[in-house]
This record gives structure tokens, sequence and C-alpha cells, in this order.
């Protein structure tokens, strides 16, 4: 479509990073319990780190029937330069792409899920409605993520509530210490902690 | 930076559509008032209508000092298949792009500020304080997107105190009339609500 495509202003490619090939299983994998899903977000988000290719913040679509990934997402927002760049975000447009759909819970979608290392910051979650997907799975609270100086955002009291009036389930707690234990680590080791402007 | 993206998963590339170009005035043209530079933005999501290349929804991140454009956005969620997609979204990754940082309020940068034909939604919102703008400039109510069938999502009720609060002064009603018409202009011809799923 880049014909299509203004030449006087830049595009932005939202991209996973190489390593993701290797580190994931074989596309046909199942990862039958939520805490085996669980365990793949908390593995994104530690190795994205790692690899040094963003925050600690990773998240994963994944197909709620046959449990089998869809698409995973890990934080990008300081290589890719754009603020927009958290887990979830990147997890639901690459599951849009995989998907060729702007609604992941359109007609013919299958039912789908994310799983997210931490729970939503406020863009996120007002992101969440507008994906399609059915259920929301967190690790963290985002207590977690602002003990350690994230900024999560101002973000409705009743959050959960909010998506549950939608449709959309909400799980929190899924392996919260070994989720919370990234972001400490990432803490400790003097990760780069950015947040909105604070001047 | 390809070299390094992952070669089994796609790509979202978010691009502005081509008319963009000859729409827009020379890069060097100042929009003095705050009306003129709202006039952009509802000239924007009109275009963008159509031409058939989105929602009707149009934004543009302006510098405060100079007032000339630093980048636009428009409404693109159904032909890119991105629910990410608003025209703020857009405009707020562009100008990352064109400014090369993911925090358009970091050190260096000029003092900026989104305009945007209608009230940010639940995600635009959310979105707000991690893209570093100073001002955000409103033509449309949430109300008026609503009334036509558009979700703007579950927002706090005083959200233009939260964004005040964090710094980020908000202007409403520029234009409300005419930028609500767009809206009103697209029901009318039957335009795509593409809203999140409602099953």
């Amino acid at each position: 479509m880049s014909a299509q495509a203004s030449s006087r202003f830049p595009q932005l490619t939202v991209w996973l990073p190489a390593w993701v090939d290797e580190f994931l299983p074989d596309p046909d994998t199942v990862f039958p319990s939520v805490e085996d899903r669980m365990q793949l977000a908390i593995d994104l988000a530690r190795t994205n780190v790692e690899q040094g290719t963003g925050g600690p913040f990773g998240a994963a679509i994944f197909d709620m029937d046959s449990h089998k990934l869809i698409a995973p997402g890990v934080n990008v927002v300081v290589p890719s330069c754009w603020s927009g760049g958290h887990g979830e975000m990147v997890a639901y447009a690459i599951a849009q792409q995989v998907l060729q759909n702007h609604d992941l819970g359109g007609p013919g979608m299958p039912r789908l899920e994310l799983i997210t290392s931490t729970e939503p910051c406020s863009m996120c979650f007002g992101a969440t409605p507008w994906s399609g997907i059915r259920r929301l799975v967190c690790g963290a609270r985002d207590a977690d993520a602002r003990a350690i100086g994230f900024d999560e955002g101002p973000k409705l009291d009743d959050w959960v509530q909010a998506l549950e009036s939608r449709g959309i389930e909400v799980v929190q707690d899924i392996l919260r210490e070994q989720a919370s234990r990234v972001l400490q680590d990432y803490a400790a080791n003097n990760g780069v902690i950015y947040n909105g402007r604070n001047d």
C-alpha cells in the first residue's frame, strides 16, 4: 500500500525484534494453562530487557479455544521512538496484521485473549475495547509498575468493571509475583523509567 | 532497522495517505490563530472521508511557538487493519518519527500541541500524557461523536482535569459546530461506524 502513502512525512513501522523468532516455540505449540500463557508473556518481558530492545513489558494474543499463540508483543517505546509502543499495543497491532482485521472480535475471527505481564496503563486500557479481544489476563498489578516508578496514567477506579460491562473478562494476579520480579529486577539494574514529560 | 526485525510476524506500517501531500500548504506556512489550526484538522477529517481513506477524524501537531505544522493525523483504522489508528494516535506517531523522539516533551523538543477535530476517546486520552504534548485543543465534543454512534469508550468524568493536573492544557469547543458537521454528514451518508465488538 506504500504507493498510496505520503512521501512528505515519515512512516512508523511497528515490528517485533528478531530474537522473538528463535525465542518462540513452533507455531503449533499449545499453551494449555493460563499460567503457561502468562509464563510466555513474562519471559518476553524479561528477554526484551536482556536483549536491549525495550522496556520490561511483554504480552501475547492467544486463541482462547486452541490455546495457540497468534502474536506476541513487547514494549518498543524507546527504540521505535513511539510513545504508543507498549507491549499490549504492539500485540494488538501485530495480531491485527496477522488476521488482517482491525476488529479481532469481528465476524469470522477466533475468540482471542490478551495475556499481559503487567496490568494495562490508561492508554492500553482504552485500546482494549477497540481491539476486539474477549479476555484480558494480567500478571503484575499496576501498583507493581508504579512501585518502580512507571506511571500507569489516569485510570478509572473501576477499570475492571468497565471492561467486564463491555463483555471483556478480566483475570488478575496470574503469576503476579514472578511478573513483578521482572519489574523489580529492571529497576534494580537501573533500567530507564521513561514516562510522560515531568516539567 | 528491519534487519533486526522478526521475519515470522508481519509488521504494521502507520502512514499518511498520499493526498495529504497536495492537500497541505507549504511546510513553512504559519497558522496564527487556534481557529486556523482547528480548520486544518476539520478539513483533514472531511477530506479523509471524501478520499475514502478512513473515518471522519483529523488531527495535527503544531509547534506552539512558530504555529507551523509538525505532523497531521487522520483516522486509518479500517484501511490499516489497526484499531489503534485514530487520528490523534497517528498524529502522535508521525510527529514522533519526524522528531525522532518518543517523548515530544523531552529535552530539546519544541513546545507542541495537538489539535483534534473531536475530543479524544478513552485510548487517545490515555495516550496523551505519554505523547509529551503540552496542549490539547478539541473541536467537537465526545458527545457529538456518540450522537452519531461512535463509542468513545469508558472515560474518566474529569478527564480534562486529569490532563490539566499533568501539565497539559485542554481547550474545548473550537469551531465545535463545524467539527460536528463533519460527523453528522458522515452519518447522513451512511459512513461505516466501526466500534468494538458488540456481541
